[in-house]
């Protein structure tokens, strides 16, 4: 009898399991479908406002040898919930945050095998979270992920801002063709001169991967909560228009070691109708872990300048203090070396920046080439490339710590590891003890170079582990971590908001190497910085490196869009990147940089066309104060303003940058003029930009 | 005129370096040659008292892409030197060490290209070391190494004791065979089950490589100082009688990364015409760096007892505190497991051990199995194993440290790894300070399983360095370590002294496997020990493994072997490996084991032949104490002990532990007697051994 009754039970709970799932977000605009296949593949779809965002598409791994870890399944459970509440980041673009989704959380298990696989999906008004879960099961503990077999199958030929897949760098030019162009564009993009390349053996791009369709929507396919998991990049069927998960593997060509009790990252669609919603939306954080720092009182936001672009320009200026490049960590003895006459990060120098700092109110001085090693940073081959605790005898730590301190400026400090990561691992205590015994709350990691351990890429599994591990230990410390050269962000600087910032794509270094586009910045915002701040440091106000030396490179940019940058680049660290004598030409203008915020209370996206233009106003965190940047890409534009962001019944001042009535990127870059007008609520202001121009207001 | 002068010089320097180069060892036993041969390659070649140790071989490289480092070189320069010097080692088997050789240090050049190559020869009175330095020069910086060519061109078809090449594991079993029959024994060797195995794709043996020849040399491979370059495995050409050297890769296939100003281990060739030169041979510390540690008052040498034999006997104790195999380092709450109610680690055992320790005057108790993770440790696809500071809820650290201090008695904790080596690099530091926290001066390492990085081998350069990394950051903590399933030991504990002992050889545990044979301690000595002390863990008291449950194994000695090991198996690290209740049942016995010291001032090799007997005496370091131990292989023997090592004109009390009349390790292993006589500096004794029997003998 009892056996009967479970079936019977068990026939009531089943029986709505066999037809499709379906999910609505919270304002009913989005629609999530689930099923099983014919073969009992999961398959989802999504829709918004009824247009098809992603038509049915399969879910699922390959693990182990071969094993089939996507079809045979059947539907043991579903439940349902629903959250709405709101947070507040440590520093953000926006005071409080709402998490408003539904939920559904489907459990699967293997019928051949008994193996579960849970799938939970969150629908958010402005997309789609999901993520796959192994639960603790006997006998299912261990696997090896061949590959992930999520499917996003899309309706059309969509317009896709993308740069090629690559497990070891994302500083690839992004290129605007529509899908089916991939694969006869993909190879040239991948000639690029970068650091380290791993491409994929097949046509596959980057995520964050900003598409449009026909029919108006704005798609945008990442991730989030990248945790001991490795990226994801994207495998293109240009003819299917078709998308599927490639996972970074090891060169093993293991993807990811899992063990059961453990989820993956939360895949993303954010969708709209309106690319202005792409660029406000917090899915991506609301999908992230809470802070896991109980007191973050240490964390705060940056402005800063830094020993840095004088390395860039073709002046002279190196990391090195010698030309001698025959160097081991412990046993050179510096003090015997001879200097070459141009180190950049010398006392005397670095004092020059501190001067400027405190004189124009930065927060902080960063000085790259401090420490002993750069004369020899052979990556790869070479495993002790740096003493993380040992500076240069030219650069006196304790003097400039006192010296610094004294104005009330920080030091920001170094950490290159030429992708020496296991070097790195194993200093990076000491590393950080340094740091603290010499008044430094703040790093800039870089990865330059291949990886060792030489078994991993950039974008690997082992390799996330380590970037989270940083942000984990600096944490510890009260370090704040700015990492170049490492994964792409997918909003851990929610759970880790000492990781203030991240570089992991192409930033203004590239304006030395000739190789940034008018377009560049308009796109940014819809891709890599979706996950995250980006260290882009702007600020370069001298466009022309033929006044160094034999460096030929101009900016792609008019000065104003520079200091728009600051506002449509969300970073709660900015650099002021260009050398203090370049702005003492233009202290003007450079007020904009002296002024706007690096935190906020509040965002509004005014206009926003990815490739095209972007305006933005934000409110600075706990003042009323606003900030506003409006920049386009190669053609002039003209922006429109509408201050209704503004408090009602008051009158402000507001101070416009705009570009000179001739300005143009390519003949008339460092044209502006400044202004200043009364503005109230309902202000409209229509403001031309100049070609690869910008707009940049503060309002007190 | 000026050019003119340089020239006339460089001929009168360059003409005697046509010719073959010669150096003799200071008592001109030893005879080496060094010339270019037609291809301009290197070559040396070996006599000993006229007779071919190596004829002609050569040397050089292969590197970066098939770049030829091997021929077209002229010499540029020849210096010859000599040395002679006593030093003390910090533990050892004898208090003074004499360093007595000639040096000829060859300068080379490539014609084509200009890199420059030396070749340092050391020449002794009992063998040979040889190695490759690379000079500071300009342009040649950075090399990887594909192949190290070293070849080693035997006389004849030698009898040869070896183990198979093998990346991962040097616990084979040893085989003893002509060399020309070694590629027809391989594969079936090679079955043997171990925890890792990584084979070499050819035909190739381990060094410490023990050859004897026809006409009565002992020749023993191996190699000193191995820093910063990958182990060295010998290819076998059974047919031509040669050896080359066989370096062990990284997973991407690469031998050695390599920055000039630097040098290779030396190669080892140690060659008597008595087999207990072998065994006396110091060549191999001699070529070691002095000791890098400045205060060694802390190092001491240890006789020890542990947690540790219960695991294997089959009685049911296990490392693992809980069944429950889902764990995650961090997060699963140990106080919330069930217990398995078996686990070996808990306080109330441990201290029994502790009691019995002090009771019989060990220095120390190992505990295996303390720490959290060892329900899960799941090699290479898990990277976070275990918790080096976090111990199980029923193993109570600060109160047994304690416990232990108040009987004055040590704890020993253990680092397994399980091979995951980043992750113990990571917590390396906090895992030492742990121990310093709790009283405990003595680490024992272990790594087994496949190693993460996932590019590693166990004996490649990366593993090589992490090894030395722990021995170096240990002695800043001021801790021993004794490290098992480590790269075979090279002599670097003259550098290290706190590197007191390594397994890295088929050790005792194996006698619970079944797995020993009667001559292996017979072969070890001329073996694994040439480059160091090896922590066998002898004292097996209860040889019938049925005792305590399915165990079927059987150990293959007698029990007085057991007690011999403790004299023949050189090291200041010696445990008492059985269960104290085995002890207790052999008191009597158990005494010579209590009495035996670890720290000698002076080593007689009274006998000994590879593969067949052993004989040593040894004087205990500042005591009128010595102790004599002989050992036999599966034959039974009379043991010749010739008494003249003691002082003259005095008597002194030897206590003689013998196998029974009967003994014979497969049917009456445990039979023994004990007897007392008296002996001066002209007794002779003659006292049969048992098949795989010993005697040992302690005098005072």
């Amino acid at each position: 009898m009892k056996k009967f009754i479970i079936t019977i039970v068990c026939m009531l709970c089943a029986a709505p399991l066999l037809f499709a799932q379906t999910l609505l977000s919270p304002n009913e605009n989005l629609k999530l479908s689930f099923r099983l296949n014919e073969k009992g593949t999961p398959t989802y779809a999504l829709t918004f406002k009824g247009k098809t965002v992603i038509s049915e598409s399969t879910l699922g791994f390959v693990i182990n040898q071969k094993e089939d870890f996507n079809s045979n399944f059947e539907i043991t459970d579903v439940q349902f919930a629903e959250a709405n509440s709101v947070w507040q980041p440590v520093l953000g673009e926006n005071k409080e945050i709402r998490d408003h989704h539904k939920e559904m959380l489907v459990h699967l298990t293997q019928k051949n095998n008994g193996q579960q696989l849970n799938l939970r999906f969150r629908l958010f008004n402005d997309g789609l979270g999901f993520r796959y879960e192994f639960p603790v099961q006997s006998n299912f503990r261990h696997f090896r992920i061949q590959e992930e077999l999520t499917v996003f199958q899309l309706s059309g030929n969509h317009k896709a801002f993308w740069i090629p897949a690559d497990y070891d760098t994302n500083e690839f030019p992004i290129t605007t063709s529509a899908i089916s162009e991939i694969p006869k564009l993909i190879d040239k993009v991948r000639e690029e001169p970068l650091a380290a390349k791993a491409p994929t053996p097949n046509v596959a791009v980057q995520t964050p991967l900003m598409l449009k369709s026909s029919d108006g929507l704005y798609i945008n396919l990442h991730e989030a909560a990248l945790v001991n998991y490795p990226a994801m990049m994207l495998n293109v069927s240009a003819t299917k228009h078709q998308l599927s998960a490639h996972l970074v593997p090891d060169k093993n060509g293991v993807k990811g070691y899992v063990q059961t009790g453990s989820v993956t990252p939360w895949r993303t669609i954010v969708v709209s109708d309106d690319a202005r919603d792409i660029l406000a939306s917090n899915l991506i954080l609301n999908l992230n872990e809470p802070c896991k720092i109980t007191d973050t009182s240490w964390i705060h936001p940056t402005k800063y300048i830094g020993v840095w672009w004088e390395y860039f320009i073709g002046g002279g200026s190196t990391w090195a203090y010698s030309d001698d490049r025959d160097i081991t960590i412990g046993v050179t003895d510096y003090q015997k070396l001879k200097p070459n006459g141009h180190h950049g990060a010398n006392t005397e120098h670095v004092k020059k920046y501190i001067n400027f700092a405190a004189q124009h109110g930065f927060d902080a001085v960063l000085v790259e080439g401090w420490n002993e090693g750069w004369e020899d940073n052979y990556a790869y081959d070479k495993e002790r490339i740096y003493s993380f605790t040992k500076a240069y005898p030219d650069f006196d730590v304790k003097a400039l710590h006192q010296y610094a301190a004294a104005k009330g400026v920080k030091l920001i400090m170094q950490h290159e590891t030429t992708s020496s990561v296991v070097d790195y691992e194993r200093h990076l205590h000491e590393a950080f003890r340094f740091m603290k015994d010499n008044g430094y709350d703040a790093v800039k990691t870089g990865y330059v170079g291949p990886i060792i351990p030489r078994s991993e890429y950039h974008d690997g599994q082992w390799m996330v582990n380590h970037y989270n591990y940083v942000a984990e230990t600096a944490a510890k410390y009260r370090i704040m971590v700015n990492s170049h050269e490492a994964v792409r962000p997918t909003g851990m600087s929610r759970t880790y908001p000492n990781w203030v910032a991240q570089e992991s794509a192409r930033g203004t270094e590239f304006e030395s190497f000739n190789g940034n586009r008018p377009e560049h910045t308009t796109i940014l915002p819809f891709t890599r910085l979706m996950g995250g701040a980006m260290d882009y440091t702007p600020g370069i106000f001298e466009g022309d490196l033929r006044r160094y030396g034999n460096n030929k490179a101009k900016r792609s940019t008019t000065l104003v869009k520079q200091l728009a940058l600051y506002v449509t680049m969300y970073s709660p660290l900015q650099m002021a990147a260009d050398l203090p004598e370049n702005y003492e030409k233009h202290l003007d203008a450079f007020q904009f940089i002296k002024d706007v915020a690096a935190d906020w209370d509040n965002t509004y996206i005014l206009e926003a066309e990815p490739g095209d233009y972007i305006t933005i106003a934000r409110k600075s965190k706990g003042k009323n104060e606003w900030f506003i940047g409006a920049i386009t890409d190669e053609n002039a534009r003209e922006a429109l303003i509408d201050f209704s962001f503004l408090p009602k019944g008051k009158t402000y001042t507001a101070t416009l940058y705009t570009d000179g009535k001739n300005a143009d990127w390519r003949t008339n870059p460092n044209s502006y003029s400044i202004k200043t007008m009364k503005v109230t609520q309902k202000t409209k202001l229509k403001q031309r930009l100049a070609p690869s121009g910008g707009l940049a207001i503060s309002i007190k």
